[in-house]
């Protein structure tokens, strides 16, 4: 299918998700959330404001080399040319048509109120930069679509001015123009009377970019696909400012299965919890249980009231099938992994499955045993690999045997608060057919613990020597209990050409990154012996 | 106003809410939540399943001689008797009875698969047992209000049988018909259809009660609504089974607030964000910040360009003005502040910083240099609040001094990996005239270190008793670099009454946990000695 034809899906997660509180991306956890955007197969993905912010304009530099998509296409956004000043020679135009993005989003002003009191131009100035900028950026071979911000109010406002904007923008070789509800205050008729009437009256092509601020972003974007928009904007899980976009999974799957209109490639839908949940792993924003048709609870039955007629009937009691976006039934508590998805996540590592039946219930068992724990295997596919081959051999892949650790981390002598603390730490193990006791410094605890390891096995495994931990995240589980609470670590580690993310649980954080630790070098040497 | 007249907000937090998973509410909890419930000014307050419930029968007792409800009126919830039984024969309905409440609301099939599969009875004994049991409670002099439960589906399975159960109890004197979407799979504009037939086929008074596993509980209760529903059902926070019920505050707040219908006594929305924080105090549910109107973040503003615009016309950028539904406007301090933004800030904390133009300027310099070194004050008020005063008196706050601190953490003697492993701190410190060495133990090491650092400073200050850590957040900056990068950690403390986020910053873990256990302790400090 074209997803880049009569129907866009559009993710602005990287943009304008990246503006909710408290979320933070780096330009590795960009590349990360598109590729899995990619997997979800949206048509557009947005990465960010390159020129205007250097992170942003890394992220695109980089995707460039290292990013290799196969359904979307990566899109820029930018604002409209400064005032008084011709678009080829706005630095923040030549970011945008110098980013490699085959498609830029130039948001404009359509509200007469913005114009004149935050833009501080006049109407006719803002109609000339928007003509400017979108004839700039096509003669320059580039696809533009222009999100109209804050196009509801403005409509209310001034009905003629807003459509005057997209009118020009149109005229001018923009292919979508996306009416933005800016402030989120719109309820679903007022959205299709407006989308009806624009199209009515102009005859351009429009998209949807809903906030959530009253609660209604999904049915204000379903409504405007109902009057007539074919291009609909979201983010993964709903993120964005204050109370965050309208989430485009949520809207993607009343599309397809509700709506009976596809608008993702065949199957790819199945994927979409799997996908919601590592991207909220990516971001470190606890993904909500109640989450529609992703969240953990989405589909869970309290056992007793329902179970039996469950049994006769589950379609009794459900209103579709929670396979349909890659999630499970849950009548028990904590049973989050079911067969099937062991068995998909197996085939993508792999391990055909299909013919062990009694593998995948023992595999299946010991997932929800430790994700009962704490354990997740959604973002620590190399933990989960240990695991598979643990239950498929018989036995844990192992390289070295550990006696103990300890690590020490002080102020530097004489030094008081908010100076530089050191760790120092000691591990110790047998190593092929030694006893090694090891001591690693390092700027943190699980610094020096990785150097003291890998120092400790280097002499039996020289491979160590390339591994290198290039991401480590925290997650404080059970909120409410502070550093009491279960403590849940993702290690991602690389031996320089390719890396891997392993888990590690525990009371203690230092416990918690141990066990992430070994496991991700007990991957890493297995691999390597492997190869 | 009447809010048992035209109109209904009937809560169904105490009862639909509580089968949210995780949820666990005491018979304390109850009469809590429903004092919180009638100071909003709902109409009805359905309270449990009294008989079926040995809680729920406890409530309903405790409810008649301690809640002294204002605006409420207690509802039982229930069902119809069983088959084949006179309803004044049931001890079920005996139950409801004999509860006290002077509403009932009977749960009845009215989905002809539910009524076959599920209740294993001819579609005519259910017509029976609706007619015989809402007759009998009219008789013994109780209002009631029937959910049709399954309703949606099963007016697609059966529309005649399905308003058949509506007629039947209609006729018998049941005054509601609540329509629900159980499964939780409607569409606004399939809602809508349906409770336009119902109406124009029967003439019976429509309530509405929905589910939120299609992200539109809401937008299908406003459609309703909309289509002639005079009774609306949700819960306090969205809470409930799977995806959970319909927002009731939400709810509320679109129709009194965008479609200028007043439900609710006069003011009393006000008190919404309030009341739902509150409520979520008792479940123990940490609240969304993103939850539309009452979130923390709902009306929090990020992108430092908007500031300036915002001082010149706020209405510009919010959707409604915050203060009609008890919440705030707040500008989040981010790498994009400018000076707008601090000195807004500066105001919401209570510092008048619009006269001392060289003291914003100070403060704006400090925060984009502390957020260059990867420091956030975006969600650390505390921390902000510390450097604000420490720019305006030229001190920072300062309670004690400290000398030097270490943590070491080791795994138990003779365990090996993957057993627990434990930590231990050491503080010394001045505070007050003495010098103070302390060591702690804790099950991780800022535990510990929390547990030192409090100890050696109670002497002087007993009020750190009362700080407990209640979250705890880590970050990775400069994600690539792994365990070298920078760290950032935020805490959260509380002295039991209110709470307080703090940020640290370092290379290692440890030394930026410190960091911000030293501000947490210092604002809890300064705040207490101030009061």
């Amino acid at each position: 299918m074209d997803l880049q034809g009569s129907f866009h899906v559009y993710d602005t997660t990287l943009r304008d998700g990246a503006q909710q509180e408290g979320l933070n991306l780096s330009v590795a956890d960009k590349l990360n959330i598109a590729r899995h955007l990619d997997g979800l197969g949206v048509g557009f993905i947005e990465g960010g404001w390159p020129g205007a912010n250097p992170k942003d304009t890394e992220f695109f530099r980089r995707a460039a080399l290292e990013l290799d998509l196969k359904h979307a296409r990566l899109t820029a956004f930018g604002a409209t040319r400064k005032a008084g000043m011709a678009a080829a020679d706005d630095p923040q135009v030549a970011g945008l048509r110098d980013s490699g993005a085959g498609v830029v989003t130039l948001v404009a002003k359509s509200h007469v109120g913005h114009v004149e009191k935050a833009l501080r131009t006049t109407v006719a100035e803002n109609l000339a930069m928007i003509r400017d900028t979108v004839s700039h950026l096509r003669a320059e071979g580039q696809q533009v679509f222009l999100d109209a911000e804050h196009f509801f109010d403005g409509y209310r406002t001034d009905r003629s001015y807003a459509l005057e904007v997209l009118r020009t923008a149109y005229d001018a070789g923009a292919e979508v123009i996306a009416l933005c509800d800016t402030n989120g205050g719109m309820l679903p008729g007022w959205v299709a009377d407006v989308v009806h009437d624009v199209i009515d009256s102009t005859g351009v092509r429009i998209g949807i970019h809903c906030h959530n601020d009253t609660g209604l972003a999904v049915a204000n974007t379903l409504a405007a696909v109902d009057a007539g928009a074919t291009h609909v904007q979201g983010c993964v899980n709903g993120y964005g400012e204050r109370t965050g976009n309208a989430d485009l999974v949520n809207v993607v799957a009343n599309l397809e299965l509700k709506l009976d209109r596809q608008v993702l490639p065949a199957g790819l839908l199945r994927e979409a919890t799997r996908i919601a949940h590592a991207v909220a792993e990516v971001t470190n924003v606890p993904p909500s249980a109640r989450q529609p048709y992703v969240g953990t609870s989405a589909f869970a039955h309290k056992a007793g009231l329902h179970a039996s007629a469950i049994k006769v009937d589950p379609d009794l009691y459900q209103h579709m099938d929670p396979a349909d976006v890659g999630n499970d039934m849950r009548l028990l508590v904590s049973d989050m992994a079911g067969r099937a998805t062991i068995e998909l996540k197996g085939k993508e590592l792999g391990f055909d499955l299909s013919g062990s039946p009694e593998l995948v219930t023992r595999i299946t068992n010991r997932v929800k045993e430790l994700e009962s724990q704490g354990y997740t295997f959604e973002a620590a596919d190399a933990s989960f690999e240990l695991l598979l081959v643990e239950e498929a051999e018989g036995m844990r892949p192992s390289y070295f045997e550990i006696e103990s650790w300890r690590v020490i981390t002080e102020t530097v002598q004489g030094a008081g608060a908010g100076e530089e603390a050191v760790s120092e730490a000691t591990v110790k193990l047998r190593a092929g057919d030694a006893r090694v006791v090891s001591t690693g410094e390092g700027n943190g605890p699980v610094n020096a613990l990785d150097h003291a390891l890998r120092q400790a096995i280097g002499q039996a495994y020289p491979a160590v020597a390339k591994f290198e931990l290039i991401d480590y995240k925290v997650r404080i589980l059970d909120q409410g209990h502070g550093t009491d609470a279960i403590t849940r670590v993702l290690i991602e580690t690389s031996d320089g050409t390719t890396s891997w993310v392993t888990v590690g649980v525990g009371h203690n954080v230092i416990e918690a990154s141990w066990g992430a630790l070994i496991d991700g070098v007990t991957f890493g040497l297995r691999r390597h012996h492997q190869a």
